[in-house]
């Protein structure tokens, strides 16, 4: 079974992109999924169609993208992406989306389909800080995380792909000319990537509601 | 005409909340809008219920909920509010929600209906930090936001109404005892409060669909 | 009597200087002591001459410099001083001193001559966020405070002056650009000032050593 | 030849001491210097004492003392050490001594003889984040800092020795139930604090006015 993982390349200014150095350093297979590799472009406009043109090649089960969140000092697993393009800075291709739907048929938001709070929990008991966010942004890490729930919930034969976002810290060479910013080494990144999917890949897969429910919901009740 | 505007009772060991103290600060009009003050419980259970029951009262065509954003040094507009209860304290009721759907008919999220750039614009060159945030949490701020836009998004003799939701920092009393943590003075939150209403009162309503979009999308294209 | 303040002028592509605006709302007279305002130079070279040749001029009992702290939430009382200069950015003459003392027959460092620890209770008791800081930096905030410090202590006829420095948040004007950063009205650090003032001229002086140790060293134990 | 390097016993409420754990990982020779590790008190009354001990009796040429700043990214080679005890929290023996000189005839502050500048640029150039500090605080490890540094002034036979303060993040371990907090991991600290001993070692030493001035002051303009 293929489980496709993917970075970003650098963007604003910096040289490296502390996801994808990380992604770089998995193994090509962690338990039995093969691990499949892609750096996907800081660009608005590409960056969904790359990575549905991989999804549709290799027909992973799970799909986790990787984004690099500058400043913080935790593995972060995203709850939620939601419908919008608002960006700060240009991406790599000079295009800045001001308030702009990512489709215009999507939910106002897709809720994560990765057991976020088991993986956070995983994380911390092997002593790496995790912690859950409510918002990836409205940049291209929002964009890529939207444009994935969006293609899983829209498509009956992706249905089943277990998706979602997790923000890493930026690594040490990134922060040695920064005032007092958090960072991590590439490898204890690796590793929190590596405990991530073997909690993806264990974790029983229960009470999802592909439309619009988040993985966490108890629809028992 | 009238305008809603609500903050919350004190919570979490605090003795005052900050929205609050500003909201009894503002006058009763502000240009031709009557301004409604309303007291809401931190409580997940009956907070959205007295929200709604003063809207049926009042009538009012604007709703804003003034919230506290501990540890934050702006005023922030809120651009959502998402589907999930996930409380990391209790209410102050005792009850601490986990992962628990808001409401189970409702979208994943809501985009807020104030004009939060022109807010943010017109603060900033009144010289009051502002931004807009992306996340309301998931206590019970994010509540009692995606209440307010489930109702009304939901019933049709309530879409005009121009609904949303405002962080505002800590007081100066709340931070004395804690270490080099942003304030401002309830009178400033209130002067930041006013200019917030003027903005969304002046701001002609365009483009809303009341369904599920944001305020700010442009449709034309 | 006379009490001098100094302000600085802005520095590091700031067009004010939160410290100087608040001093310039401060009344003529506080209690029986007429307030002398001067601001100073962002010049390591010139700005000690020109503190000493108003001491020498105004013959102030009490001198209290003021500088801005970018990035602080709290007025913060400086309780020492370093004989070096260290500066990360060019003054506002373009000079950058690396590792340099400042008078060579200095002290290692000056205490403080202020009741540092009586102006951030009264501070506090007034709803002011304040608090003791252990560093002054090593720029020209630092340097002032020590020229101060250094002429009081060496020169006998000097010997009684209540000498200190007191850091100041950024304006809200200087943050409505930068991202989340904390800041103060004008009118609030003014009234911190006049407070800070008034705790000056009413705090007895005691257990002054005046050589070299500080106003709270108790020495009859 | 002999480097005597400490850490300190955990304290308030933690269960470890970043700096002393990373300590117990370091080889017990660098270079050709036999690397003592004594774990010191957090105690006030104590902790010099029991150093100085080490001293008398190890003989080192060089004494670096590490301690935890709890909430710091980088690693911190401190520049100076203050004549004040003023402790927020208790000891571990319980007292909590508030602006008491540590030597009534000591001078206001030492500079640290490490240099401070060399290994910070060693750090960064292997990618360890580190920053020069201007304050260790007014608890114990200013307290420690400054009674090496005392010791090493007033003690002609100890004079020569190299001595000084370096602080160290939280480890993992520390920060996983800590919101958003940086953190290194042991092995990274132990790197970084290889790296400090081998600069200490290799630099050269020169311009040491052992009596008060810095390692790094040019007395020769």
């Amino acid at each position: 079974m293929n489980l496709l993982i993917t970075g970003f390349e650098p963007f604003d200014s910096e040289t490296v992109n502390s996801g994808y150095e990380a992604i770089k350093l998995l193994p090509d297979k962690i338990l039995d999924y093969n691990i499949i590799k892609l750096e996907l472009p800081v660009i608005f406009e590409d960056s969904i169609d790359i990575l549905i043109k991989a999804i549709e090649n290799f027909n992973p089960s799970i799909v986790l993208c990787i984004g690099q969140a500058g400043g913080q000092a935790n593995i972060i697993p995203e709850r939620v992406a939601i419908n919008i393009d608002d960006a700060r800075i240009p991406d790599n291709k000079g295009m800045q989306p001001v308030d702009v739907p990512i489709f215009k048929d999507g939910e106002n938001a897709y809720f994560s389909k990765l057991p976020i709070k088991k993986i956070v929990e995983n994380l911390k008991s092997e002593n790496i800080p995790a912690d859950i966010s409510n918002s990836a942004g409205t940049y291209v890490c929002n964009h890529i995380m939207y444009g994935l729930l969006y293609f899983i919930n829209k498509n009956k034969e992706y249905n089943s792909i277990i998706g979602g976002f997790i923000h890493v810290p930026y690594l040490e060479t990134q922060v040695v000319n920064k005032p007092n910013t958090p960072s991590m080494t590439t490898e204890e990144i690796c590793r929190a990537l590596k405990i991530s999917i073997e909690t993806i890949i264990k974790e029983p897969v229960k009470n999802i509601d592909t439309k619009k429910k988040s993985y966490f919901f108890d629809f028992s009740v």
